[in-house]
């Protein structure tokens, strides 16, 4: 029996329709939209798309959305300034700094941008504030693709306390804060890597197994319990012929798609996995469109706090 | 074959001793010793015993040491001053106030405290600050309890890397930061609690099983791998005979303790355990002397990072 398919584009649709009420309700009381702030340094292609999402459905929201763009040649110093001058607006509720910088600002410099960034306006939720706080169950601001995730068990009715949660993949916007939810909701959580030995067996005690290293169909059949709820964070895009036609079967529409395109998007998840789970989430339109759904309910929760904040003082 | 006992009080005194000569360096740069500001809220017996504990190290270690008491009348706002005017001092290198504080202050009063704490001076590593570093494994000023469990293992040559870890609990102070840390070592983690189905089960797993939980003699040999390094973070006072009775058969030294003393310390782990492990931690003189040796080593750090950064400037 093939498992379930998680819609990602439904269920984040579902948030944003939510969220439209809670908007309408901010503008009546501040007479102006939420405001988010996307700096984009440089011009990485993969920067460019995520940029280009987050802008248009920030806009379709109903958002302030302003894109401030830097030169390649940018300092981190210009970088900062422009940090700063977002932190003092008025109009400005969150503040995204896109990654990843270029090389040449450094190799901590990211960083340093989140430790500029004002917490109140940490949409991403990188901000060691907000991941202490985070590690602390207070966080306000949380990580728009672990609290994606967390959306999609929920609305999927898929129940998270009491389980034995896996997490492939311990990244700091990933991987750690996801293993802290889950913890949060009751599961048991364990947290693998690279170094972890053994790891399909480790993986195959998961009730819910969350996939979030960056490795094209990765996780095997061989990772699952039959069952299981699989989560697959990976977008990988594959553009060689070898790996699709290893992946995929002659007659999967996937290899159809790359003789057009010249390249498919593949998950950190085996295709073949939909035999042995019991849910997946779909890559693309699994996890990706909630990261996009919560980062929108970051702005606006970020905006209902500055204002409840100034009507305290 | 009985397990092999790790001596807190020895590594402990290890840590404390190659602490001196980085005193001393500092004492000659600055001209004056590293300086702990320690805040005392009301009179509970155990805080009592506690500060009094890290005061007596730290003057003994070479700190200038400076207990604030404040009545346990002191509102919150009383205690908030005397934490800015200690991130305002020039000798104070690190602050600690310590915990609980008196329930009038109100259920969020720890957390204001922590984030109204100069991260800088944190050494507790309490705050949102210091957390979020520590989950980006950057952090410099560690909870002293898990930082010294990694001592403790690190300084027995019980290696980390590649190994299954289980961490029982999920507390704010060890369980959450004891488990990054273990992770930060390359160690496959999972996070028990009270959830948590079939915990034996679940624990048995580990090559390194850590108890944190807070309840006396909980961890049973069949919640532990033949060979497994057992560390017992859990300090418990049992002054009811039948759960001495309980717990230590009749020739039992402790037995005899409690009818002196009229109560005995027992770790979250059963001390039948030592039959199965192939090394734990006694209580006491297992992990507690490491939580005063890790304090004195974050002030030390923070008096050099505090000096380093002014030279800077």
């Amino acid at each position: 029996m093939a498992a379930r398919i998680l819609d990602g584009v439904a269920i984040a649709q579902q948030i944003r329709s939510e969220l439209g009420a809670r908007l309408d309700a901010f503008v009546r009381d501040a007479r102006r939209p939420p405001g988010l702030g996307i700096v984009l340094v440089g011009s990485n292609p993969a920067s460019e798309v995520y940029v280009r999402n987050k802008v248009r459905t920030g806009s379709e929201s109903g958002l302030f959305v302003d894109l401030v763009r830097l030169p390649d040649t940018a300092s981190l110093d210009e970088l900062l300034a422009v940090v700063r001058r977002l932190n003092a607006s008025d109009v400005h509720d969150g503040i995204l700094v896109q990654s990843p910088l270029p090389a040449a600002m450094g190799k901590h410099a990211e960083h340093v941008v989140f430790e500029t960034i004002d917490p109140a306006k940490d949409v991403d939720g990188f901000s060691p504030v907000s991941v202490g706080r985070l590690v602390q169950n207070r966080a306000t601001l949380r990580g728009c693709t672990p609290a994606g995730v967390i959306e999609i068990l929920d609305r999927s009715g898929i129940p998270i306390a009491g389980r034995q949660a896996v997490v492939i993949g311990r990244s700091d916007i990933v991987g750690k804060p996801m293993a802290l939810m889950l913890l949060h909701r009751d599961a048991t959580v364990t947290i693998c890597h690279s170094k972890t030995t053994d790891l399909p067996r480790v993986a195959s005690a998961a009730d819910i197994l969350v996939a979030a290293i960056g490795r094209p169909a990765f996780v095997t059949r061989d990772f699952v319990k039959p069952g299981a709820t699989v989560i697959d964070v990976g977008i990988n895009r594959l553009d060689d012929r070898e790996s699709v036609e290893r992946i995929y079967p002659p007659d999967s529409p996937r290899r159809a798609e790359f003789e057009t395109k010249g390249s498919v998007l593949v998950g950190d998840v085996h295709p073949d996995v939909v035999d042995v789970a019991g849910a997946v989430t779909p890559v693309p339109r699994g996890v990706g469109p909630l990261t996009i759904a919560m980062l929108m309910h970051n702005v606006i929760v970020a905006a209902e706090q500055r204002i409840a904040s100034r009507q305290q003082v």
